[in-house]
């Protein structure tokens, strides 16, 4: 198994903040994420711009695709993302949708360095069935998360989330996981072994986000090695 | 009850063709949205550009939120929108931050003509008692549909699809209609008491976008009147 990466999630409401914050963060982060406020806020502008400004790191475009999959997974890709992101609320249809236009891309760039990839949002009522039935039709990611409004109303992770955590690792899936990460909770995720990344925003900004990144590294060293 | 509004879907890829259509449209719908493709396409000038083109008409912003909602409904509702959507796969307090946002600006702006609204789009697993918990929140609004891709695959409305809307209604739910509406299929809906607008994109577009307007309209008032 590999070392999980390190995301930073750009969600300011401007361009101008999101690759001030990408600038900063650059050293310190494997990928950069155009969040879905920043996504919202500017349009496809605001991946091209990353992409341009940072063409070694893989770029996620999170637009949470609920509908309308295939435009909007050609619109990403063509703007420069390497991953998108698809609700699990979304119709099966919606998902295919995706994933075919990743597929056709890769096929048409088969020198591509990072392959185009669907990575699923595990927003609303899902089951476990629902994640072999995505890793059936060949999609790998999943991200995990409390949404940030949970976060905020103070929702902490569960012994609930980390077993369906483990459950979803065991099934093959990779896990990208996210909401509040700090790096003293990192060994709640010590057991799920197909870990792909680790996610966070506002605490990855700045010279402190550096030192935080730093610290979250430390910890990934110490449990997955 | 009052007749169903008409609602153009602008989904294109830029706001150039987005502003031509909407333009093309005003005088045959009451309602534009600022479909998802255009919004992460364009970002919320989409939504603001269109804001200032149509002073008059009720104007949506159809983000699907699905997390940050206090920031999305802050940036949608700033930018003009009136409505905002809403997934109903969010979190809860997800909705219930976008559904303060919009009772903070209708305190805080008592004149407006259109007062701003949430409306919970019906996608993934959701219940009827899910229903009414957004009605005991104060969310008034849902939109039912195929999906753009289901419909594209070829689902038609179902018998089941009716009910459910059927059953909305009757708790007391407006309910906004979309995916693939032609004139021929609005008699299917004519027991639904508050049906509250019906949403079209491509079919309302240009002169032959005007003349399906004006058929769906023709159909509107044989069943509600």
């Amino acid at each position: 198994m590999s070392k999980p990466l390190l995301q930073i999630a750009l969600d300011s409401t401007t361009l101008e903040k999101a690759v001030a914050d990408a600038k900063q963060a650059e050293s310190s982060v494997d990928i950069i994420e155009c969040g879905t406020i920043l996504a919202c806020a500017e349009g496809m502008k605001a991946v091209s711009v990353l992409r341009a400004l940072h063409p070694q790191h893989i770029l996620v475009c999170d637009l949470k695709t609920t509908d309308a999959g295939t435009v909007l997974a050609k619109m990403a890709f063509e703007a420069g993302a390497d991953w998108l992101t698809v609700s699990a609320a979304a119709h099966p249809a919606t998902k295919a949708g995706c994933k075919k236009v990743a597929d056709d891309f890769n096929a048409a760039n088969p020198d591509l360095n990072v392959k185009k990839e669907i990575q699923i949002e595990l927003y609303g009522n899902w089951t476990l069935e629902d994640a072999e039935s995505w890793l059936e039709s060949g999609i790998k990611q999943v991200i995990y998360h409390r949404s940030r409004d949970a976060e905020l109303a103070g929702k902490g992770w569960t012994e609930e989330d980390l077993e369906l955590m483990k459950r979803l690792s065991a099934l093959g899936m990779e896990i990208s996981i996210t909401g509040g990460i700090v790096p003293e909770d990192i060994h709640l995720f010590k057991e799920i072994k197909n870990a792909k990344a680790f996610i966070a925003g506002r605490a990855l900004v700045g010279e402190k986000g550096r030192q935080t990144a730093a610290a979250i590294r430390d910890k990934i060293n110490e449990y997955w090695n």
